[in-house]
């Protein structure tokens, strides 16, 4: 074999298991460490990372690409890895060392202070490190420098090839749409007199219906696993074998809907080709593909009208269920506006991220000011949802990304349930009579088709050539407003 | 500082730091993984490894540690590290690297075989492995050359200044007395009497007791855990983070002894030296003194009448407890010749490790073939416990250790529980009225004590020397055996 391409699959081979490493680190910190272990493992994390950083920066590395590079005997798919690559590589070289180092102390401090603030519910704690933080970032989009608007630098690295001139177009429609929407369902009789689901549970029970969906998706134990942290996630810690966590929460929907959720996106990663564990086409295309497999299972299946058909009686059995099946379905879809984006319904939570958006891009083209934010949030989330939050913890201090410098992040969840919304069509039409297996709580079929439609291809197609490969069109807002308006004119009684 | 001093002190701290990722793998395999991530899981543990053996084999830091070995600025203390890095370095450097990867592969292989000789029950199928790991073993001898007997380079590298010339004379010594003292117990009404105690706790009762142990001795929540393995071991994994493992077997006394085994390990890592945390002089001493700590608190304190005047009634509390103190009492210390060493009492254990000495000290010699090992094993266990096992399961292969190439570890069991005793004898010495708290289930200034006297030393001291300064005299068989005298003696109604 070309002695360069060794090289590079050497060096892949070698990263990708130290960072399997790494996430089972992070895994367990976040499951069963005991507290008084964090300090060293930092200590492990900080060094381990180190190690990845320096293998895949070092110039053996990066000069055998550019000889790949020019070569002319490499096949087709050689040539995408060492295009893929080298991507990567040129954009961290961009980025000088000093600037690096900085960042990581700066998000470092700024995600200690943003703790603190909610803490102390006090976003001054915050503003001067998120300040930091902002600047930054405008610097870093000036470093990579990707085509036009700046915040496509960002962007890029979450969601290759998407940018702000095709998504704000997007999201204006999208918001919208929505808006019309949420107006039409809250003006129905249904709304008006409307009260959440109060269900009982014992965890015990919560424990075997999770691992119960687990299994029917496709999670066999030998492959996966479940555990209890704060925030749901999952990692994986090598090839066959992914993390889930959930947790057991006062709602027993909580732990059901986070381990279906979760579910989706260690599925993705379960069915990633093996063939290509080692290297850069093995793994997930994007976060918002990611998020498309992790939103499909959650919405798509896991509260539509055939999965709560099968599951109703599951939980009939083990809890005293006083309500009828279409309670019980009408209550999971429970559409309310809230201040809390992660505990949204399905038909707000893109508002949650198109304010976020909104406000990242103002921060990068300094229009918005940090110590303005509680302000802007505010007279957004109002303006959006129609609601205001009574303090900074339940508003700008609510999520942690943007003291970690990810911004550019919060599009890739609204792209997730709109390409979710795409996939579920396609499925739809492709597997006719679908609904009748889920409602016998038969999910393999659909596993399958995932794997075959996006898993399988690991990541040698950009997010959108994927979804247009697997729907026949690319990204399509539109798909994605008629599948909420069909399902919620039914659930909430009004006219299309 | 010394520019050799700072290398040699970063690159410790760098392979500690990496030395525990690995711990944390090996546990994680243990309790938690999914089958199938056996495979991957393998391929981190050999990268891991193969990365930290370069870095403690490397020329920069030998010939750093030789030019530090010829300064004359060091202080005692880091003349001492220097001293005991390159003791291993040279050893380590003898062996060519053409051997280390032979013995690798060949104790990989042959632990596989084992396996398999162990579930078809066939020696044969082990033989062919076993015969070349002897083999290798007996060229390292060659290569180490420890003086005198070739075995010592073997041992040596388990229990620091231990020789043959020094061993064979004491287990001579043990193996007669514990013959007296096992003959004067099988002579007894009370031995021809005795039945076996059978306890019921259900599992959730049985971890409550474990976790209530693990508190008493000082082990606290956020410094340590318990989980479920098969067979129990502790893990260190980071500073302040030990892992223990039990497992609930038929009888619920298994998982509160082993814990209490566990624990004893835990404690000895979590008292170490944390200044030293990231040298060699924070570490455990020795094999041997390792399991001085578990059988201390396994025996000497776990199986003593004021324990279980504490724990009797607990044990009450939760189960059907028909039988009175004393007899639950002389229940835990059922002396009776079995044929697994694990599973084996206080009295006949020491005899399951004289044998595997008396035939490794064969192998090495070239005086026992291993094809013979079978009839030799059998006829052994005749001469030593007068039983005869039916199969090889439950003789020759009962143990992984020879598989692995652990030839010159077992002793370590045995000098173990002979330092235990030598320190419970001193502990009763310096603490009048010692067993007063252990009768009220308070355990802290036990574990004080083994701070002072063990712990805190971490290895700057030789096994031997360790136990001179805590008791004021060496290794001493005579002491084991008049504690397991005069206990036995009480319980079984002999004349010592």
């Amino acid at each position: 074999m070309n002695k360069d391409l060794k090289l590079i699959e050497d060096r892949q081979r070698e990263t990708a298991i130290f960072g399997s490493v790494l996430s089972l680190l992070g895994w367990d910190q976040l499951t069963y460490m005991p507290k008084k272990g964090a300090e060293s493992r930092a200590e492990q994390v900080s060094q381990l990372s180190e190690l990845i950083h320096q293998k895949v920066t070092d110039d053996n590395f990066y000069h055998a690409l550019l000889r790949l590079k020019k070569s002319k005997s490499l096949s087709k798919k050689e040539a995408l890895m060492v295009k893929k690559l080298l991507k990567g590589i040129e954009k961290s070289r961009k980025l000088p060392e000093e600037f690096v180092k900085e960042m990581s102390k700066v998000t470092s401090l700024s995600y200690m202070a943003w703790e603190k603030a909610r803490e102390k519910n006090d976003f001054k704690i915050f503003q001067h490190h998120l300040e930091k933080v902002v600047e930054l970032k405008r610097k870093e989009c000036n470093y990579i420098k990707e085509p036009d608007h700046p915040y496509n630098s960002l962007l890029d690295s979450y969601e290759e090839g998407m940018t702000v001139e095709k998504l704000k177009p997007i999201f204006e429609k999208l918001k919208k749409d929505l808006k019309i929407l949420i107006n039409k369902i809250k003006d129905t009789e249904h709304y008006k007199k409307q009260t959440p689901l109060s269900l009982e549970v014992p965890v015990e029970q919560q424990r075997e219906l999770c691992h119960d969906l687990m299994k029917r998706i496709g999670l066999t134990e030998d492959r996966s696993r479940l555990d209890l942290s704060i925030h749901p996630f999952t990692q994986t810690a090598g090839i066959n074998d992914v993390r889930l966590t959930t947790n057991f929460r006062k709602s027993p929907l909580f732990s059901f809907e986070s381990t279906i959720h979760e579910s989706g996106h260690a599925l993705y990663e379960l069915n990633l080709p093996e063939k290509d564990a080692y290297n850069i086409l093995g793994s997930a295309v994007s976060l918002g593909i990611h998020e498309s497999q992790s939103r499909f299972w959650e919405n798509m299946v896991g509260k539509s009208r055939p999965f709560w058909n099968f599951y109703y009686s599951q939980f009939k059995k083990i809890s005293k269920l006083d309500i009828t099946e279409e309670q019980l379905y009408n209550g999971i879809n429970f559409v309310k506006p809230s201040l809390i984006r992660i505990e949204s319904d399905e038909v707000t939570y893109c508002m949650h991220v198109i304010l976020r958006f909104e406000i990242e891009l103002g921060l990068i083209e300094g229009t918005i000011k940090v110590k303005d934010l509680p302000k802007v949030w505010n007279k957004k989330m109002e303006e959006l949802l129609g609601i205001i939050p009574k303090n900074d913890v339940e508003g700008v201090l609510q999520d942690m990304h943007w003291s970690q410098g990810a911004i550019g992040y919060f599009p890739t969840y609204a792209l997730g349930s709109i390409y979710a919304s795409q996939l579920f069509e396609q499925l739809t039409k492709e597997k006719k009579g679908i609904e009748k297996q889920i409602d016998k709580g038969d999910f393999s079929e659909i596993s399958k088709w995932l794997k075959l439609k996006i898993h399988q291809h690991g990541n040698t197609l950009l997010p959108e050539e994927l979804i247009k490969k697997a729907c026949k069109k690319g990204l399509d807002v539109d798909t994605y407003v008629s599948y909420l308006n069909y399902k919620y004119s039914k659930i909430y009684g009004f006219k299309k």
